[in-house]
């Protein structure tokens, strides 16, 4: 395995060279520990293995950075509104014309393993949507750590901006784990479908590979709402026969909105742009992934679903990997036109402090999807030395639990609820 | 049970009119729908089959006073500290001095069915910490429900403040159910231990009965600690056969405490106080209900506890029920001396924006083990037809949750979080 560290090392660091901000904004840092590594993996491992999606690919990233961020704010509430002045919005936002932009030398490089690949990919849709978030947000630009992993195992890069005009707390993280999988993780991935029990023995050793990007936004204002996105590509080795190439491999991810009000210009626009890249590969995808986020992200305790859904999947491989790829790139790519004009056409709209209780009320309801039923987190919570600040980035900075809170019958919240109560075809 | 059920109500009603706030303030109601009742019992099952205790016995209540809760305020975060001014410290506090107070006719009238005595136990102890609170927290009163179940199997009275200027959320709720036990519940009950399996038969129908008190607040002010109390008695009787008494029968609960800040002199006299009511009864009950606290209450994924803990106990038999509720009435009723004097002590501490943030992050532990962890909160949003805002009800108001926030070395929020990193012996 550490061969194919070596040939995937340079890969990083030619992408971390060539991104938008520069290799020497990085602080390159050990873990803290091996087990906070070891827990990190396990996370991956978890959440990649399609037991959750929430929680994606936070792992470990150095300390320094982390504290300059809750360091950079976040300690007080700002006045309400008092960002608003100080809005701009831009006239155009990058990469959101993903499919008339040159196609990157990875896209059609069928020279280099799939695993390189993907990780110049999640590295590039990295980029792509900080550079896009950092044109609506101006007051802060976001934090980045890139740490490796004491063993040479595995590196990560993550983008942090917390207490922002626009951005009240948003993550962008990618990170490129390899390990062998404890055997509670073959378990669990046996358990997950009979076709894996069928490849992976209960009683062999596995190796893993894993590059994965995982994204959550929320923004300060009400009617902007708050997105998740995670895509990552797995594989799986017989241990000590890399070479042979891994036993099984497939792709998993997709992206979801959460709004506090209901604008039905913005659900259709961001069903529609992922149903667009989803039909470019296969008719059948959208319906199916459409469908498959309804069901994942739902707070079945209060009968509501997070949001207006979006697209979810996992356990891809029912097409060559070269094919599954690109549908993987454009539904990757898509996420920066389906989701940042939202937060442009929002970001400066007036509210007064009914829409902000209204927002923390539903981002309580953020919150108890990803500790209640997000089974990414609660394997990762679970999991010893997992790094938890990385585990539960995705929550908001502010959330509230009111008492019989009920929206007027009639009121905006109330359309809101309404919507997140039953399933509407978006696309349509 | 028709037959108990009536025997059982005047109890209430008695107690009820002769309650500090009078019947007269009661909305009495019937359930929205059978199937909230159904998950109302079995939530309660949940909690008293000592599956759970931070969820304790809220269940379903009238819906319009909850409405008036949430218009009762809690829609705007106030000035901060703008309540200082207003607040007034009362010269005595009721009900501190428990010990020398009057016995209650139930204490003694063992001529009455222990079930009945634990439901007039319950009310009592629920009116006397309204009552104290009510003259800690002038702004407002506590918003009291009566609800009955449509099938006349049980009822509850829930009283609720929210947004005070003392009390930022609290609720002190009671109730008094039974049905019959689903065999999930029954399966969970007889995993519990060899002993109570050997008594409840996979095979046999079982009824319940159940009463309880439940109590979470939430103050305000970040300098006054959080605190919750939750005592029940829970009768498990064979099917058709309650006149033959109780097949099996225990009492569960205890009591713990969450500062942001810590004061060694609260911690030590909150635990003094509980040991003292402990001690009365049995030595050995403090150490092994302290520990047992300190192991229930724990955010395992952050190696920390939820507070500085108390006690905590289920399944206790180990006694005559008439040794183990007088027990029982000690521990719920030095609740108030326990708790109520430090909310007091530091209600009117001048605060700033950095207490009150650091507060919204220890709130934010405190939602993490309430859905992570608790597992009566677990088993009853997973409930179908819980009542997911009785369930939820011992959130706090408002959380926080901050990318890397570390505690300044030194500072007073790192030894709060040297606190709940290692547990102290609070009562030596």
């Amino acid at each position: 395995m550490v061969a194919g560290m070596q040939r995937l090392r340079p890969v990083a660091v030619r992408l971390a060279q060539r991104s938008c901000w520069g290799a020497r904004r990085y602080s390159v840092k050990a873990q803290p520990s091996w087990t906070a590594g070891a827990g990190a993996v396990t996370a991956i491992a978890a959440a990649c293995a399609g037991i959750g999606a929430g929680f994606g690919l936070w792992i470990a990233q150095s300390t320094e950075r982390g504290t300059a961020v809750a360091a950079a704010g976040a300690s007080t509430e700002p006045p309400l509104g008092s960002e608003l002045a100080r809005i701009v919005v831009p006239e155009t936002i990058p990469h959101v014309d993903y499919e008339s932009e040159p196609k990157p030398a990875y896209y059609t490089d069928t020279t280099q393993p799939m695993h390189e690949r993907m990780e110049a990919l999640v590295l590039d849709l990295q980029d792509r949507l900080v550079e896009a978030l950092e044109t609506v947000e101006r007051s802060k630009r976001f934090v980045r750590d890139r740490w490796e992993r004491e063993d040479g195992k595995g590196y990560g890069i993550s983008c942090v901006l917390q207490d922002g005009d626009v951005l009240e707390k948003a993550g962008v993280n990618v990170s490129v784990i390899e390990g062998t999988l404890t055997p509670g993780q073959l378990r669990s991935m046996r358990e997950r479908n009979a076709q894996t029990a069928q490849r992976l023995g209960a009683d062999q050793e596995y190796e893993f590979r894993v590059a994965g990007v995982s994204v959550v936004v929320h923004p300060r204002n009400p009617y902007a709402p708050t997105a998740h996105k995670n895509y990552r590509r797995f594989e799986v080795y017989r241990k000590g026969h890399v070479d042979a190439g891994p036993v099984m491999a497939w792709f998993g991810g997709g992206a979801d909105l959460t709004p506090a009000y209901l604008f039905a210009d913005d659900a259709r626009h961001f069903h529609q742009t992922l149903k667009r890249a989803c039909d470019a590969h296969d008719a059948r995808y959208y319906p199916r992934f459409k469908a498959w986020c309804d069901r994942y992200f739902s707070n079945e305790h209060r009968g509501e679903t997070r949001g207006v859904g979006g697209i979810f999947f996992d356990d891809l491989e029912d097409k060559a990997p070269e094919d599954l790829f690109r549908f993987v790139y454009d539904a990757g790519a898509s996420f920066v036109r389906a989701y940042v004009p939202l937060v442009a056409r929002r970001m400066a709209t007036p509210y007064t402090q009914r829409e902000r209780n209204w927002q923390l009320i539903r981002r309580g309801r953020y919150v108890e999807f990803n500790l209640v039923h997000d089974r990414g987190t609660k394997f990762g919570l679970m999991t010893p030395g997992a790094r938890i600040e990385s585990i539960l980035m995705s929550l908001p900075l502010a959330a509230r639990w009111e008492y019989m809170n009920r929206p007027e019958p009639g009121s905006p919240e109330e359309e809101l609820q309404r919507a997140v109560r039953t399933t509407a075809d978006w696309a349509a």
